[in-house]
């Protein structure tokens, strides 16, 4: 699998390379892990984890190029924030600082910038996490279309994590990974799906959908906070780029598991399943921003679920399926009785989403 | 001062804002700082030094877009990973790992993102740090003409320090703090300057004196843990955007203090001198990528200097001038006995250096 990439000598990236699908993962393990070592630390770059943890540090980091750069329900700023604070949390992580880079087109409004750390910085003040290094870059207009940021989240293991990991029993990793999924595991998504996705394809598609279209950017601090006290969390996903479509697919991958899903306990809002098809796109394989899917011991699922429903960003959660060893990749069980296999999206449909 | 920019809803980004000048710092102050808390951690976001300081680890981050991204000397790839791993070298940590994202333009041929991964690739391993958490976003090739990189490094105090610091005597911060300088320090440059802009911009306009130019790049491992084994490095800074004309004003202004520098003793290579003169471009206003301006108690200033010349990266080390209260901003004694202001650029002459 190692050469088909790297032998041909012309071979061009396309955007279905960035789309989080399989012509990612192809670029990711043909040509970018095998240039470092990738096994140091305890969640090491290779897991391919939302964050990896080396020394006691856990460290996450994420492009973000979403374009347009303003939107219903946040902008480049807020997405930054929110998306990091997100990555660190799904592996069990209490956020300490974030720093961000961002590269201008000059020419940009001295308005708008103000407007992308004003949201930025809203963010910020409601989790009590900061950016605490940062760094600017301006490149000509004629190089760059709208601005870009990059953001890098470190934080340390949350203290409720012992607690939850000793109640989720045996797993591979101490941590919320990717790794951790067990026959029987309930499936939770903290929400609804698609909602960012379908915001930012019909914003660029001109749809407005009766004004109630907005993305779900979100810090899901509280999210995890009421699950983890509960316990018996196993594993948590932040379904960005590719949707459920990709995360689910790739914990059962990493897990070597199969999914269940019942398609009509996903939770999804009208406009999105309205929008979705008015676009042609599934909302099961467009990202979401403020969503977790989370892997959870059995016995303790219904109490999460409703720690969950509690929260600001979390009171359309549900449980949504189950881990099932004897079945392979994801499987949609339909309204109708039957089932699909729901697979890694190849492309996105949506690229600059995030 | 925090009203000129934020008034003006129509006013724009020009490059000179990205340019590591004046403007660069009204954007910084007017827009940037206020937008945030600046204030937490032992060294703040306010305090813009090299890296941040936060419940022990030290962190950094810096967005690559220089243009082109292959130079004789280096590329984008080992440029981004020993600017950070100087970044955390610079403020006296330990460097433990990076983060590396990267947005590629779609086109960009799969043989040019293996070269960019294994230049930054054999950085990594001459240092021992590692990439543990990436990030790869594409995006249209209308939109952007060549791969940018932001590199986030995090360290921890680096066990040298606490003795090099003992030895610096009282300092206002305990870290390589560019708030160190006091009277009588030794100004000490690790190696020639002007390698790396000089390199850039005759790339850019077709020049090739002679096939000598090249890059400095390079990681400055070996040249701090020399020079803090001798002990009373008091501040340490890596002059990238701006030169060291930048840097040595931004340390004179943040200590309080004036720095004399002696222009005879400030190590250039020829053809950067010439190429220089040719490109109209004074190099000490232009990028360094593998240098650090030193200041140093001055009983130890020549040991500290003879172990930096004993390492790769600083045989050209040189003490080039001093600390002094009574004279304001940096003052350049030139050739002939006479003396000029050494001012911050406004806007570098070379865009997209770094």
């Amino acid at each position: 699998m190692m050469t088909n990439m790297s032998k041909e000598k012309d071979r061009m990236i396309t955007m279905a390379h960035g789309a989080g699908g399989e012509l990612m993962d192809e670029l990711i393990h043909e040509l970018i892990l095998p240039s470092f070592r990738s096994d140091i630390g305890e969640i090491p770059l290779s897991d391919l984890d939302d964050s990896a943890i080396i020394e006691d540090i856990v460290i996450t980091t994420d492009g973000h190029t979403v374009k347009p750069i303003f939107f219903p329900g946040g902008d480049l700023g807020s997405l930054s924030i929110a998306g990091t604070v997100n990555d660190l949390l799904a592996i069990g992580a209490k956020p300490i600082a974030l720093t961000a880079g961002i590269i201008l087109p000059e020419g940009i409004f001295i308005d708008e910038i103000q407007q992308l750390l004003s949201s930025a910085s809203k963010i910020c003040k409601r989790t009590g996490i900061f950016i605490v290094a940062g760094d600017t870059k301006v490149v000509e207009k004629t190089d760059l279309d709208s601005p870009v940021m990059t953001t890098t989240g470190i934080g340390k293991r949350h203290p409720l994590m012992d607690q939850n990991m000793e109640i989720a029993g045996e797993r591979k990793k101490d941590w919320l990974s990717d790794q951790n999924l067990k026959d029987g595991d309930k499936i939770i998504l903290t929400g609804t799906v698609g909602d960012h996705g379908i915001t930012i394809l019909s914003e660029r598609e001109g749809y407005g959908f009766q004004g109630e279209i907005k993305s779900d950017i979100a810090p899901l601090v509280d999210v995890m906070e009421s699950a983890l006290k509960v316990g018996g969390v196993a594993s948590a996903k932040d379904p960005t780029r590719g949707g459920i479509a990709n995360s689910l697919n790739e914990i059962a991958s990493k897990s070597d598991v199969g999914i269940e899903i019942i398609e009509n306990d996903i939770p999804m809002k009208n406009w999105v399943k309205n929008g979705g098809e008015l676009l042609g796109i599934d909302p099961l394989t467009i990202g979401n921003e403020g969503k977790f899917i989370m892997a959870v011991e059995p016995s303790l699922a219904e109490d999460v679920l409703a720690a969950i429903k509690k929260t600001d960003e979390g009171k359309d959660a549900a449980i949504v399926g189950e881990v099932k060893k004897d079945i392979e990749g994801v499987v949609l069980r339909t309204e109708v009785g039957g089932t699909r296999i729901l697979e890694t999206p190849v492309g996105d449909p949506v690229p600059r989403i995030c």
